[in-house]
């Protein structure tokens, strides 16, 4: 049925090479925050990349950046693509495998002239790690209309510079009006950013949707005591409280099951001094699953165990929500694509939900949408040690183009 | 055999209202810390009361301030006091009333015309709380010998005040050689600054020793991870064995009994970041027993499961010995002369063994020492809300002259 897409792998791993010098650190690792002159150069140097592919380079208004097919510029698009920037100390395939695998999978289609119903497209996003600016995926969520451009331009950095201006001031404040790509559907490679294929020594992801996450807060307050004369039973220990509340959220990830996650890993005491019973803790209980229901019934015992430990202990909860995102499913179809290339090129694979937030979530939400991950060594990301082999990099790659091909195909 | 001594509690109760007045915050409580100009103003105020009261006035290199039996003073004295200093939101009678409360004894002593053997006095402690000044009890440990007078002035405060300078600029660095008066015995009365007596409702704790402390920080170190992406059995998280730690430490309380406190009130999470599992937790184990047996059993539970905690989620533990101070026990007969007094004047009262430290436990190393507790509302101590009844000062008083008279009567 399908058919194979030879990509020139030595391109691709000299260019991803190439741009890990954009912003790269003295000690390993790219540093490429967005709208930087470091991301600037990045940027600059896919678009003579693009250019090079006989593309032609579109930027919009929130500074998200098209290499599309000459002259088909209103017809529907087979997209795919990533972003450019980093977290402060990042890797070097953290979004830019998406955009550079997207190129070469994009400008492997031209070159082998086949004869594609549907123009081909590769995008770069703004903003996408949310470091910088907030929200994350910011570049996306304009595009797909979920943000308000006139909202993103005035998003400050932590120097109180406006969005709008950081785009101006590296000549990325585009003049197309966000959404202007006509999007038949989406395709992102990326790195895991997990450890799962790596310890399972798989190639490809076979991604079928992303997580929902709940983040809630909670204080737990109970009663500053001494902690040579207060006697146990008389005490209200607001850390024992979050103990059990930590302790609780393992074994709940257990019994759940279905891949849930179920994370504590921002907890603060008051006073926090040795010689005192902690009077106050508030803690962070990150909940994620692919599964809605099952993300719900892990909030509510959750809920139900904090409220439990603190009629134990004496302690007062306050619970405040800060985040609640929505699982994504990626189209089914294109899942099975994504299955069907691995299989034909013989790449080792699993089916897996993405623990973290990509552009491709935002895309699923208007247009048909599917991703592919290849494997981080030790799970490694947002950290300069993040690493994926050579060919695995190319593997993604050939998997991303036959899945263009394919949907371009039809 | 034992006859009952009357004291002036209308004299008592104005002196602890008007020393309260120095160093008054405005919304309640009291900051005089050591060596301020509000310390010496209570300093000041205390020597014009020993003058009143007809007692010689010495103070010493260490700024420990004496009010003694006028022409006795080479002879060994019945020793009480405390000290004046208090924490930089203090109350009105920690320290205070074993000050105050022991002038009162004294006084109404002298006044009642007893013919006493041995020669009275009024201790005043330099820097007992160590908040301006490490170590605690600075003063007694120079008294006793246990710390050298040289080590002592050189001690410096956070702004560089070495506290030889500072007894000079308050004008208390006396002539006279720390531990120069000669102590038959040493009684202190002081509040309880925990919530036993209170909650039992019973006005006099008989004060058998002072628990031993032992202090150790442990540094669990795992590996952070992403909170979406690492399925929960891949985790090292220093967090969860940390938060086992925390409650463990309770059950071992618990276990171990007589007594036993186990607190960890000082954790730290690194990074604490919500969505990234904690790499490194540093916590400090804060555990105390009266009996050393007891004491060192509880620390080698506490390392054992420390220790199967880390092996369990693939955690390394470094840890650090920061305090281990022995437990006191104070001389069994005049813990029973103070059991004796309570009876006689018919107080309700209860055998008890303090949390804190107190100078009577440096004292303890020396002479014959022995101390009395008043109730602490709430068990609320280091803090402006501090408070005990009228009637229990005046109790723990009365208490502590008659068992001064009966130390000197012998």
């Amino acid at each position: 049925m399908s058919h194979t897409t030879q990509i020139n792998a030595k391109r691709l791993l000299e260019r991803l090479e190439t741009l890990a010098g954009r912003g790269a650190l003295p000690g390993g690792g790219v540093s490429r925050m967005t709208l930087t002159p470091e991301d600037k150069s990045g940027r600059d140097l896919m678009r003579t990349w693009f250019e090079e592919a006989g593309l032609t380079v579109q930027v919009d208004a929130a500074g998200n950046m098209f290499g599309l097919t000459p002259g088909r510029e209103s017809e529907p698009h087979v997209l795919t693509g990533s972003h450019l920037d980093t977290v402060a100390t990042g890797g070097p395939y953290d979004g830019a495998l998406g955009v550079v695998g997207g190129l070469e999978a994009v400008q492997s289609l031209r070159e082998s002239g086949r004869d594609l119903p549907s123009p081909l497209g590769v995008a770069v996003f703004t903003n996408e790690e949310g470091v910088r600016f907030f929200p994350d995926m910011l570049g996306s969520l304009v595009f797909t209309g979920d943000l308000a451009l006139d909202k993103a331009l005035i998003c400050l950095d932590a120097d109180g510079i406006p969005l709008g201006r950081a785009l101006a001031d590296i000549g990325y404040d585009g003049s197309h009006t966000p959404g202007h790509v006509p999007v038949k559907a989406f395709m992102e490679l990326h790195i895991e950013q997990g450890p799962i294929l790596d310890a399972k020594g798989l190639s490809i992801g076979v991604v079928k949707g992303v997580q929902g996450i709940h983040w809630t807060e909670y204080t737990l307050s109970g009663a500053t005591n001494h902690a040579g004369t207060t006697p146990m039973d008389m005490r209200r220990d607001a850390l024992l409280g979050a103990a059990e509340a930590v302790v609780f959220a393992r074994r709940l990830a257990g019994e759940i099951g279905n891949g849930q996650r179920a994370t504590i890993g921002s907890l603060k005491v008051a006073p926090c001094l040795s010689n005192v019973v902690a009077e106050k803790v508030t803690l962070i209980t990150d909940l994620r699953n692919a599964d809605m229901g099952l993300l719900q019934q892990a909030q509510t015992m959750m809920e139900d165990e904090i409220a439990a430990i603190c009629k134990r202990h004496g302690l007062e909860s306050l619970a405040k929500e800060l985040v609640l995102v929505d699982a994504v499913d990626f189209d089914p179809r294109i899942v099975g694509m994504v299955q069907e290339q691995a299989d034909v090129l013989g790449l080792s694979s699993m089916p897996m939900i993405s623990g973290a937030g990509h552009d491709a979530q935002i895309m699923a939400g208007k247009f048909p949408t599917g991703m592919i991950f290849v494997p981080s060594k030790d799970g490694v990301s947002h950290n300069v040690r993040e690493h994926t082999e050579p060919d695995d990099l190319v593997a993604g790659t050939r998997v991303l183009a036959g899945v263009l091909a394919g949907l371009a195909g039809q």
